[in-house]
């Protein structure tokens, strides 16, 4: 009839699994969300409804939870690797599996100047993330490993401008040479192989993220996204490419002249919607194939 | 030094355009929220901070009211169109645009058997969908109309089993032969072509959609979203292809033996999280090429 | 030392309970977040940690369920009722019970013009409440029912106006005869007794409130909640008393002059905050006492 | 007719006030969510419609911008003190004003190890809060301050039980010597007087919160609440009473014996709902009467 079975996948998202690691009475805590989900032939689960193919995502579940009794559980990059790795290598008709892992950080929650054994206070809104491919075919076996941060708040009070852009009939915008500029960061890099200690990585990417918000004059969200990833990348040989995506959280400067106030900068109305969208992508021109590593579901939600 | 700008897009989201048109006293009301963004050589921007190119976020969002009071104002895709055209058309160094509209949708009050002509209750949760792509190259102007709902929550109370799945050393769970399928559908469908009428196709999809999964037995939920899309496609030779995504929102049974009671599918426990997800694509072997249709933001976010 | 216990409560809140009733081939579902709280001399449980007067908040979601399956699972203020009662009855220390429930209403997916047995949408995003508390003393038995509604989301685009306000010095607001009034309606209302056909005088309360809504031109926000109480207790005497809670869902006139555009009322910007807040008490002045009918948790949270 | 206008309220809720101050180069920024609400004769208003004593919703938000400006910007106790007293004394028809602060922290970015002097990190999802009521009448004008913190999300690891409770025949809670603990806080209190130091008994008493959380070995989270609550009014005299609300996100040992795994409290399911839900107050027997301080809005929303 003409009507086909295309791209599709499944698996079981938002699995919160914690793991309390002990070392004698000193406790580590290990706060994840994590999204596994399976590739392969599945046409008869679809179309003849044959079952008989399909791992349930129960079952994936059940392995997110083993494997953080079994695995190193410390960085979320090697857990998604070895959950990744296990669902192609040991399951037949699997042949493509993507692990995503949200971190939650904690911190030791301080008691008269020592931090505690085992009493924990969430450090702050910010995820580490990780997303992990693996594919097999008979080119052999694919990994790609792509970390990053997400809701990682930022803003500057000053050193931001905005001038010189492209006016139409419908531009009522002023230019600015000193506005807020304020973000919830999103950035995702790949990197370019798996032999990289990933946590000493992080932060650092993460340290140059930020220095860089910081010190960059900034022409526009654009400029300073291009000089975030510019920065990362010229400190960071083993990423591959990075991407970044940026609402811009517009602060508006409240006209306070009614009320016989000058407003010089100090007054803000922090604005919900609607918000600048800004995305951005630096790679690197001799950087290795892409491949499945910015996949994700088929489709579009 | 090798470190080049990749794709990148920048856009106004989430500006909530509501409409009143008036026929005499009878007022109707149009409620949408509109993302825009726009592709083209942007390289200056990020690179050397030279803005003369962009066209400020806030002109995008003048630009969607402005179009909400000259437009036709009855199909969001129209409306998407108009927009997205604009912007390829009339601002010269913009090759690409892509308009999401999402629509709400209201009811009249009911009073005392008449609807009331200008007082409207919310009607629901699931919210109409479009995301319209025009493109501009040497081969000439491309326009792709992918349009949808999401957030209609769904459930079969029987009528639902999961047989004959793979097990391995991971799997715990019971072969069911009656369970309750509950999902919060999101279907998106590509048109052929822009030559249809958007409100009666998007209501004889959404009612098919709705019916399969009445109708059909479930052996999966994979096997129940490839029956509505196949069935969407049979009926509407107008759709080229249709991606469903789909959470399994798990309801559980209770085990009521501990109080000395049955529960033969009588008590859920409706889970939050995990939950099944399940990405299916049913398209036509002789679709028009999908170009950019699917392509949303270069930042996996 | 002069430091003591104060009020004090505690429960299982959020227990999402769904129960399926069948009739023959004809399901019902009735979806339910619950959450149960009680109240008694707790005192050990605080100040030696001895909890042997304390039911665990994990025996209350199991009688949650427990009651779902027994119950005549109908109306929500009876399954309340039940629940209530049992705890102060059966649970030695507990005087007091409150049991919130939420219930989400479903619509029969319709297929080729007849309602499908056993498949069901989600109807909307309005929620049918009730709270019962049920004390017991040495004056005996005490027993409150407040019923209402939350987010009920309603809009006039015509038959609005706010003048003739106070103004000072920070008043830039000007007056207007003709606006679009929107709000999320939360109104609860306190009967007078518990001999009360429950699902008849929900229909029938939140009829009139849709229709006065509707009809009455509004002079304020406040204005309108008054007319919608009056309303409603005028048409049902057996409403002792009616609490409406309104935010003001601002719908600015966008400015299209700069493009040499008329607005007159047409094209909206629906803002999501600030948004104005509106409490508005109707009663009786023969109500009985409430007691502690309207008692929420001791923390304001 | 015996219907009457009750106790009612309205204000401006949730005005997004940003505030920058600078020292030279160096920047402070202080991050608000203020809610305004005003009590007072509005019968007017709600039954013939007359507005003349409504102070619009518009011109609270403009007062709360404006006093952003010209107010000292420390401790949002001041702010709110002085925003409510403005309304009771400069606004004839207001003889009650409550204020309500959210403050969010933030940090200063750290670029080699020094804080920049104008690029800010949010620090976390804990806010701080103060709710500040002003009544005037005909025996003076009334003061009372409620601070606080919410979303203060702690979790221990180990030292915590809960044993002894009661039990019913829908008990199935096993007891437990150790569990994880975690909840996300809200602590209101009450200071005996407007004589403090805002921010210095803020630290304080939080610290001691935190302390006591870690340090006490738990019996039940009630027991760990007073214990907490007595903590801080033992340190802190200025404190006249403290309501403690506590979810208890329960972590649930995942059984591994399937998979031929121990698990010694070592991998958990964070789950989302139910919650267990614990309020506590813990007060002074001498304290001065609490009036207004806890009174939030009229209708239980």
């Amino acid at each position: 009839m003409g009507i086909v079975l295309g791209s599709n996948e499944y698996g079981k998202a938002e699995t919160r699994v914690v793991r309390v690691t002990r070392s004698g009475t000193q406790h580590q805590i290990w706060d994840l969300n994590v999204s596994t989900s399976l590739r392969g032939d599945f046409t008869d689960a679809h179309v003849t409804g044959d079952q008989s193919h399909i791992l349930p995502t129960d079952t994936q579940k059940n392995t997110a939870y083993a494997y953080a009794k079994t695995g190193a559980c410390t960085d979320i990059e090697d857990y998604a690797l070895e959950l990744a790795t296990h669902f192609v290598d040991d399951v037949a008709p699997v042949d493509g599996a993507r692990v995503e892992v949200d971190e939650y950080a904690w911190d030791r929650v301080d008691v008269a100047g020592r931090p505690h054994p085992h009493a924990f206070v969430r450090r702050g809104q910010e995820i580490r993330t990780t997303v992990v491919t693996v594919e097999t075919g008979h080119s052999g076996r694919h990994v790609w490993v792509v970390s990053g941060l997400k809701e990682l708040v930022l803003l500057k009070s000053t050193g931001s401008q905005f001038r010189g852009f492209l006016t139409d009939p419908y531009t009522t915008l002023p230019e600015t040479d000193d506005r807020v500029m304020a973000t919830s960061l999103t950035a995702r890099w790949r990197y370019a192989s798996t032999d990289v200690n990933w946590s000493t990585a992080h932060a650092g990417i993460r340290s140059v993220l930020l220095a860089t918000f910081a010190d960059v004059h900034s022409l526009a969200l654009q400029h300073t996204l291009w000089e975030m990833g510019l920065a990362a990348l010229t400190a960071h040989p083993e990423v591959a490419e990075m991407r970044l995506s940026a609402p811009n959280r517009h602060h508006f400067t409240v006209d306070l002249t009614p009320f016989q106030l000058e407003n010089p900068n100090e007054v803000f109305h922090a604005d919900d919607r609607p918000y600048g969208l800004i995305h951005v992508t630096v790679g690197r021109d001799d950087a290795p194939d892409a491949g499945a590593a910015w996949h994700t579901a088929t489709a579009a939600t």
